[in-house]
């Protein structure tokens, strides 16, 4: 099943930790990577110049936004996704399953969901074989099978009902995939907090010989704890020779968690959510700056990044003063920051894991994080 | 009174149109120049990287909003505007006087303007001292005169009011200047749309052997004949050897007209104001992209432009999209485009200058411009 472009190459190990490379018709995926969210086709603000200077590798966006608009048909007539949003780099969609689980209002059936949109009170349908129609068409390097995304807590009767839609679905998944020359579609293992269901998942799911394997519903608020031991639970099914994908994880301490456990690839929205909200990353944990401790500090954000932003002269002060302001620039700057913050935490990993190291460098960022004195 | 770092070089004339150089402690300014507006020390969503890559030469920002917050004496511990903004090329900051005479509130009298703060309700006056006080602790390459800004339209005795505290004010601010060596302090010419008035105050200011002048009172609702005619009739009571700046001009039509006439800069929020409600200009006028009709355009914004938005290959359909959902990052790539097509206005109007083909120029650009017929 895994088409002539994509490949993965294990590079080195550091316990269950792993460095890896992907390679897709865009280039290159170094692991452990972090893929950052473009949920409507645009990163909040960044130019993608700004995403590869801070070393983004990936961009994740979202089906169930694209198809309600602009269409994905449109997306294709103009020569698909990379083409649309200006990025040559790897891109990834998901299947649109997590938005439409998420609303308030759908009926869900064996066949797939209904909904109305959010944009214009159409009625839709979204299938497996819909979802796989709509990502062949934005035409990602790597899509996602349409699962059923079990909410948090969940009853075993619930999560057994979402593993047996989630295994039909794949199989519709593989039967709809009409480009897997050029994207690799991924298998999203579900079960919610019951082992068996998921090992069972995993199990179904590798049995199909997919090109790379995700966890779903995770990150659904189930917190760290769960979150660790899902997929601690999850990657011994997996085989050692594909991708291993942590839907929606996370915080850096989530990640750092994740990859020690294996897995290769995460998404999350957090370092561009939180920069629009003024809370950036350092190494000495989170700030706020919009607080007035910053409104005179001459600091940059953190004085061993290597971003635009705290490389090129702008000083907290100077931040504080643009979010207070409601100055759009400070939503790109601290967007910067934090998607850099992101890019160095998973580089650092893929080091440590070169070097062999892992525990170590996990165990002294986590020392220094969560110490939470940001100030220096 | 010109010190030092600052020199006027008239180098090409096409009729009364001048391309010439001003030196500044922060880099040659070339003129024609238009300068971009960063009212509140940011150029909205652009980074002073996008600016730079699009031309933009000088940046201006508003005494009056940055001596609110974060206030001056901050920007001036942190080593002043330059380095607080992250922009090392030459700066202009204005002198308040424009915001304040444009406050619902405010007490106007001989010795300076009374008004409350709208960031916290402080009492606060702005008197020509308090001023350049201010600007001497921004620290722009270009300072303004404290004028008063008469309104459109205003009786002649209100005019000839303005004018006269205008001058008074002049002499204060000149002796009140603490950094004649690294700043050049620009006098500002009043006197409404009354003839006499302009060119009793240009004489004045004149006398006072200013480094450059400034023609104040326009863009403030007289329309386009108005303006020329303002200009035509002051313009001839300006030294040929100093540059000379119409402030808050304009419209692309505007600009040209006044450069015709011997202005040397310019300054206006039209490009990025424009940008954010999806106004974008074009060689054959401007379009908003929000119109339907660019849903599934493939074309960049202008085929001609040289813009890292319309080189990038961001498409209309694309920028469209981005609007319609909100997206910041639609703003900056407009953004982008509008500056540099301002910036590429004057380049080319300089460019004409030099082939002594001005008035060629601004025929075709406008024969162009204003078929407007920008679908191409």
């Amino acid at each position: 099943m895994t088409a002539a472009p994509f490949s993965f190459s294990l590079e080195g190990q550091s316990g269950a930790a792993r460095a890896g490379v992907f390679q897709t018709p865009h280039g290159p995926i170094q692991t452990p990577c972090f893929m950052v969210v473009g949920t409507q086709g645009a990163v909040r603000g960044l130019h993608p110049s700004q995403l590869r200077e801070a070393g983004a590798q990936v961009v994740l966006t979202n089906t169930y936004h694209l198809a309600l608009r602009p269409g994905a048909a449109l997306i294709a007539k103009l020569g698909g996704l990379h083409s649309f949003m200006g990025w040559d780099g790897p891109m990834l969609t998901d299947s649109g399953g997590f938005q439409v689980f998420s609303l308030p209002k759908k009926k869900i059936g064996d066949d797939g969901v209904q909904f109305r949109s959010e944009v214009d009170g159409d009625a839709i349908e979204l299938t497996p074989e819909r979802s796989i129609e709509i990502q062949n068409q934005l035409g990602a390097d790597i899509i996602m099978a349409f699962d059923e995304c079990t909410p948090f807590p969940a009853d075993e009767t619930l999560a057994a009902t979402g593993v047996r839609r989630t295994l039909d679905w794949a199989k519709r998944c593989i039967k709809a995939h009409a480009r897997p020359e050029d994207q690799a579609l991924f298998g999203i293992v579900q079960g919610s907090t019951y082992t068996k269901l998921r090992q069972r998942c995993a199990r179904a799911l590798v049995s199909m010989d997919l090109p790379g394997y995700a966890i779903g519903g995770v990150s659904v608020g189930e917190g760290h704890e769960l979150m660790r031991r899902i997929v601690s639970e999850t990657v011994p099914e997996l085989p050692l020779e594909k991708p291993r994908y942590a839907m929606g994880v996370g915080l850096p301490e989530d990640i750092l968690v994740a990859v020690g456990l294996g897995i290769d690839l995460f998404d999350c929205v957090i370092p561009t959510r939180f920069a629009r909200a003024a809370t950036v990353f350092t190494v000495h944990g989170k700030i706020r700056l919009t607080n007035r401790r910053y409104r005179h500090d001459a600091y940059p954000i953190d004085t061993s990044c290597d971003c635009s932003t705290c490389r090129g002269g702008f000083r907290r002060a100077y931040l504080h003063h643009l979010f207070k302001s409601n100055e759009m620039l400070a939503s790109v700057l601290a967007g910067i920051h934090n998607v850099r913050f992101y890019q160095r935490l998973v580089e650092e990993a893929r080091q440590a894991v070169f070097e062999d190291r892992y525990d170590a460098y996990q165990r002294d960022f986590l020392a220094n994080y969560q110490r939470n004195t940001a100030t220096p």
